[in-house]
Parts: C-alpha cells; sequence; structure tokens
C-alpha cells in the first residue's frame, strides 16, 4: 500500500468530504501499526463525529477494521451460531439468563462481551462475582465449551478487530464516543470478526442508553444490520426501552441473582418479557423456528445449561454470591404512584457505589449497586423503601445519593400510567 | 483550581456551546503541565475548528496562554517598542528591511520570529544564511541588541506561552492549523507575552497565504486587532495581497539578497511599498508620527541599522551569501502578457528545492529557492527565462518543476491586465 499522508486523510474528513477507500484502508492499518499517532486518530474522530460518514463509508471503515485482525470460524459446530449485542443500559444482565436458555433451545451462542465503563455494567464484571469464574479463555477454550455447553460468555481475544480495541480506548478518552458511524463501525467489526451466522442487536433508548431518542437508535440499528447484511451475517434489531432500569437490581452480584431467578422460573416481568423477545429472535435468525424459549424456562432445561456454562469456566453455580458490607434505604416521600425512576441517575449511583469503574483499570466491587423496590407504574405509601443502595465503602453513600435527587416522580394516588413498551421496535 | 474533566469540557465545545472561563484557565494549564494528554488536546482542538469560538471565549484562551508562560517588559527601554507580525506568505522577506528601517526611524523592534514549516519561508532561516548570524539570544542578549541597535530579531525563548508552543506544534500534525480563533490567539498570546507597545499585523491574503479569501482574512485580522487593544496593545492590521509572491525571490539567502538591495535603495517595487507601508504604520503606532521612513531608505541610516543588527548577532555584513550547487531555468512557452504566476505553487517548488522543510528537525539549505524574472502585468518573450530553480540537491528538479505545472498564464500580447494593490485594506 503506498505511503499516504495522515494529514490530508484528517483534513478530507474536516473538510466534510468523503474519504475514500484507500485512505480508510491506509488510516486504520497505519493506527494499527502505531504509524498514526493516537492525537492524529482523535482528532480524525472528532471529525468524523462532527461531520459523519456516508453508508458506503461506514462499510468501508468496518471492512478494514476486520481486516486489522483474525476472524474466526465457527463452521466445524454441529449447531447454527447466534449472537447478541446490546449496546448498554442500566439494568442489562439479560445476556445472563438468554445465552444459556437459547443453547437449551439447540443454538450455539458465542457472546464474546466487555467490561463496564461508566454508568453502564459489563456482562464480565456480572459474572466474576461468581466464585471461580472465568472471563479469559483461549481461542480453542472458547470452541470447547461452545461444543459443550451451546453458550460461552467471554473476553474477546486480543487478535479481533485490533484497531478496534486501540480507537474504542481513544474514543473513551475523547470524547468521541456517542457517534453512530463509530458505534456501528467498532461493534459490527467485532461481531463480524467474531464469526457468528446471525446476530440480533439489542438497542438501547432513553435516558440511561447511549442513545437518547428513537430516531438516533432507528438510525444506528439501520446502519448496523446493514453493515451485518452486507457481511453474510443474518442481523435483526430490536429497539428496547431504557427510560428506567431493567428489572429491580442494577450491580453485579445483585443481577446474577435476578438473573437466576429468571432462569428458576421467576423474575421480573419485564427482564423476563425482553429475555424470550431477544431469545426468538435468535432462534428464528438461527434457523430454529420450531424451538420454544418460554418451555425451556419453565421445564428447567435454560438452568441446567446455565449450570453447565458457569462451571465450564470454574465457577460454582451453588457458591454464596457475595453481600455488600453496608446497605442504606432510601424511603418514598409521599404516597402515590411512581410515575418516573430515572434509568440514567440508577446507573450513575450504582456507578458511584462501586458497581462501575471510572478508568477501565480500576477494580469493581462484586456488592455494589442498587435494589429498587418499586417500578413505574407501581403504588407507593409514604416511608416505604424505594431503593436500597448496597456498598463496602458507605462512605459513598453521600455521593450515590446525590445521583439519585430528582430521580423520580411520585404522583398523587389513581394518577394513571401509561408504560412504555419493551420492545419499542424491530429493525431488520 | 478545581480539578475539572477534560472529557466534559471536551463536550461542551463537541456539542457547540461556549467553554466557560474555568473550563478555558483549566485545560490550557492541564495542558502545559501534561495532566491533558495530547490526544484529548487535539479532539478539542478539531471541536474548535469545526465549532468556532465567540469572541470572549477566544479572549480568554488566549489570556490562559499567556498566562501559562513569563511576561517581557521593555518599558525600561528610551524609546517606544514596535513589532510586526506577519501570517507568512511566498517571498515574505519583509522584516528583514522593515526592522533595521524602523529602528533608523527612532522605535525599538523586538520580532520575535519563527522557523518556515511547509510553503512558507521562516524569518530565521532567511537570516542564518548569513555566515555567523545566530537567532538563540537569552532574554538578557536580546535586551542589550535592542537597547543598541534598535532592532532585534531571534527566536523565541520557551518561558513566553509554552501552552501555544506546545499546540502549535500539535495543531501542525493534526489537520486543525486553518482556524481563525486558533490562529489569533496563538500569534497575539506570543506577541503579548512579549510585552510590545504597539503591533501592526500583516494578514496575507490569496493562494500563498493562509487566508485564501478576503472575508476569512478581514474576520482573522480583526479578531487579532480586538485582543491586542483588550491587552492595551496598539494593534493595527494591513490585509495584503500574496496571490504571487512578493519580489522576485523565493529562498533563504536568495531572499536576503533581495532585502540588502531594498535596503540600499532599489529592489522590486512591492517589497519596497509593502516595506514602507508597514514601517508608517508601525511608527505611527508607535507615536512617532514626524519620521519619514523613505528618507531613511534613502539616506543609508536603514543600512548602517542593518548592518549593526546582524554584526550584533555574530553575522558578518560583508560576508558573500551562499549560493546553490546547480539551477535550471524554466523559459517561457509563448510570447505574451504574464496574467499569473501563482503564490502557492512558487512556494511549494521552493520547498521542494530545499528552501523549507516537511518536519520541524529537517535542516534547510541556504542557498535553494526560486527566482522570479517576471511578475504578472509584464510582457515576456517565447524562450526567455521565466524563473531559475537553485538547489544543492538537483535530484529535486523534477519534483519541484511538478508543483509548478499550471502555475501561471501568459497572455496575448496586449491582453490589459489589473493588478491587485499591494495594501488591500486597513483595519485598525
Amino acid at each position: 500500500m503506498a505511503a499516504m499522508d495522515v494529514i490530508s486523510v484528517i483534513r478530507t474528513k474536516r473538510d466534510r468530504a468523503r474519504l475514500t477507500d484507500e485512505q480508510i484502508d491506509w488510516v486504520i492499518d497505519a493506527y494499527t501499526r502505531g504509524e498514526v499517532a493516537d492525537e492524529q486518530m482523535s482528532a480524525l474522530a472528532m471529525a468524523i463525529f462532527l461531520n459523519g460518514m456516508e453508508r458506503d463509508e461506514i462499510a468501508r471503515w468496518t471492512a478494514a477494521m476486520i481486516a486489522s485482525g483474525e476472524r474466526m470460524d465457527f463452521s466445524s459446530l454441529p449447531r447454527p451460531t447466534a449472537d447478541k449485542h446490546s449496546t448498554g443500559g442500566v439494568g442489562d444482565k439479560i445476556t445472563l439468563p438468554l445465552a444459556p436458555l437459547v443453547a437449551a433451545c439447540g443454538a450455539a451462542v458465542p457472546q464474546l462481551s466487555g467490561r463496564g465503563l461508566g454508568h453502564t455494567g459489563g456482562t464480565l464484571d456480572k459474572l466474576e462475582s461468581i466464585p471461580g469464574w472465568r472471563a479469559l479463555l483461549s481461542n480453542d477454550e472458547m470452541l470447547a465449551v461452545l461444543r459443550d455447553v451451546g453458550a460461552v460468555v467471554c473476553a474477546a481475544g486480543d487478535g479481533l478487530a485490533p484497531a478496534d480495541k486501540k480507537l474504542y480506548a481513544l474514543r473513551d478518552v475523547t470524547g468521541t464516543v456517542e457517534s453512530i458511524p463509530l458505534i456501528a463501525s467498532s461493534i459490527m467489526s467485532k461481531k463480524i470478526a467474531e464469526g457468528t451466522g446471525s446476530l440480533v442487536l439489542d438497542v438501547k433508548v432513553g435516558s440511561g442508553a447511549f442513545m437518547k431518542n428513537i430516531d438516533d437508535a432507528r438510525e444506528l440499528a439501520r446502519t448496523m444490520v446493514g453493515l451485518g447484511t452486507d457481511h453474510g451475517v443474518k442481523t435483526v434489531a430490536l429497539l428496547t426501552d431504557m427510560a428506567t432500569p431493567l428489572g429491580l437490581t442494577a450491580g453485579n452480584a445483585l443481577e446474577v441473582r435476578e438473573s437466576v431467578e429468571v432462569l428458576a422460573g421467576g423474575g421480573p416481568s419485564d427482564v423476563v418479557e425482553l429475555t424470550l423477545a431477544l431469545a426468538r429472535e435468535m432462534l428464528d435468525a438461527a434457523g430454529l423456528k420450531d424451538a420454544d424459549p418460554a418451555k425451556a424456562l419453565a421445564d428447567g432445561s435454560a438452568m441446567d445449561a446455565w449450570r453447565r456454562m458457569i462451571a465450564a469456566q470454574g465457577g460454582d453455580p451453588d457458591a454464596a454470591l457475595p453481600t455488600a458490607r453496608e446497605t442504606q434505604v432510601i424511603t418514598a416521600p409521599t404516597s402515590g404512584v411512581l410515575t418516573r425512576l430515572d434509568a440514567y441517575a440508577v446507573g450513575v449511583a450504582a456507578w458511584r457505589l462501586g458497581a462501575g469503574r471510572a478508568r477501565k483499570e480500576d477494580p469493581v466491587q462484586a456488592a455494589a449497586g442498587v435494589e429498587l423496590h418499586a417500578k413505574p407504574g407501581e403504588s407507593v405509601t409514604a416511608g416505604q423503601p424505594l431503593l436500597t443502595l448496597h456498598t463496602d465503602t458507605p462512605e459513598k453513600f453521600d455521593y450515590a445519593q446525590q445521583a439519585l435527587t430528582d430521580s423520580y416522580d411520585i404522583g398523587p394516588a389513581g394518577t394513571s400510567y401509561e408504560p412504555n413498551p419493551v420492545v419499542l421496535d424491530r429493525i431488520g
């Protein structure tokens, strides 16, 4: 490839033109090799953030990130592969019940997951609250778990889309995260390189999500579905509500406990509904149209798959989960109907209590988080518990409470409440 | 100052809001100290480039850069100080005759100058083609030359606006140079920190300048005049033509030779006209309204000041200047009237011949450059020399000639030609 000039690439996007295919291929490769410096890539990322990219420009950018590393191949597996990706929300523990559920119905679920950063939790952080469980597997170990159990949740290897890995870390510290072209290419480059045959995207909309409004979420979903389809991955997206937290918990061990309730046939109705909706999409995309995920939850086969999946990665599914050293209860100041409980505020509070990290090298507390005692639409009585805060660092209670100022509304008794549907739209 | 969050500063400008005074003060200070990383500052610079800054925001940004370092003080000098800054052009050797000329008329001229980068030359590179001359002076040496001679041209010390020094180098490699707020604050922070009492800005307009059109140049000039005035520096700006090179030379020793011709009472008319126009503005701003710069050129007093200024910095004003190892002549292909000779093309050719540098650590050739044998408006005859290329590296002739493709137009004999005035406008 001919050497190019990074400044001319930056200027092209700065001046609102389309990057050429050659510019994209060169700049992604040169950045991966370290020839293009971080300060140059961050200027380009800001120019992309502010001036956008065309559809085919995003496609080329994604292809170049895939080409920066290895590609995995699951074609030797006897089952069809189905993967899911969520754009991240508060209390979003869906991967935990979903992966074993879909495996119990006959698909293979290779879930390469991440850690949490900021107010949204990370699937790996949640599972690591189970004593013994480990996130780091070699490619061979991953394939073995997938073959034996049908589902694996683990960290992505360094070989997969290394350009994205580097760019993702850079965007995180340079204010260039919330960009549809950059989010779509980041997610899809990893998922396509991973080699899944089908993919269901859970695009969150609302205060607790990256996408605050449904038009942006729809644009992101359409972009990602287009990228997947172009690369031969059967891709659909559900737009789902993230105005209020999912379920009744936000925090690592707290969310594992709630996920096990769902696998045992109980759990909060919104978590059950979303788990089943995503499971049906995944099974459908994998060609398993006759599978019945509701039955697999009811008959214990999903729970069996969960126990085998946890054990295969060194975890003890029967071990007691960690509990927090201290708790603090926030009570309802008046009686009436809870009409709002803000997802973002709860996410920030859980993060400040120790469930999340400010920098990627920070540790997380397994037991920290927020427990909800009521959801929007439910009646509350003055003095009843509304939220319980859990932490091992009680000096953070005040800081967490600050995040919850104005985080909820209670209307007079009899106030009518129109709940958002769990699934807002489907693109695919 | 309370610790702030760099990402929230970047997001503020990214999302098109005004940076607060506290954000500006903090980010400039934290960047100077290395707490804000280059990749964060470059993302902010791109956001400023694309979303702009308000007038008072630029003023605060400039003040913060001044506050990042020391300020000089010329109040002990018996003469009023007058400085000049040019935004840079092709063949712009004006500082060389101007500084001694204004000194000969009674003002003190502290010219902190830079080196060339890209297609525009640097004043220090030009003077360094004089055997023995040195650009690096201590603050005390600088004051002594200013006191004894009345004019000094030297490199800015590291203590002056260090935030700008760092940011200028960063902008150069991240495609964030051509931004009015960033250019204005960079120039004015150095000039205000330098401590001059009055300042004349030469804002170039045309193909060889940063500002390609007069509206942008006017906006830049107004911004800088406002910044200077707010800081108590009497500031005026001339907008001057840079569609074609100034004078008949572009290159280091070539331009010194032409400057000495001007000081001797000769030289190209455009160089003489601009030198006198700027000298009159500087003397007027310094309160020396009765000075007569034309007389100081004619009577040899400007030349005397030049000789003393060069000698005071170790240079030999009588030494032979270096000449290039090889030359190549480009002849006129047809007879007629030269109607265009593009400044940018000549600047790039001179740069490729070795007069300029691609990276700031590169050396420059003293003798390399381009000599013009005709200027727009003059008649030429087929086969007559149009340009002479000078270099010590003749393997670069072809590369330099490429830059000159389509760089000039020759119209039929009798074609009428309306020259641009040397001075296009005055702001102040």
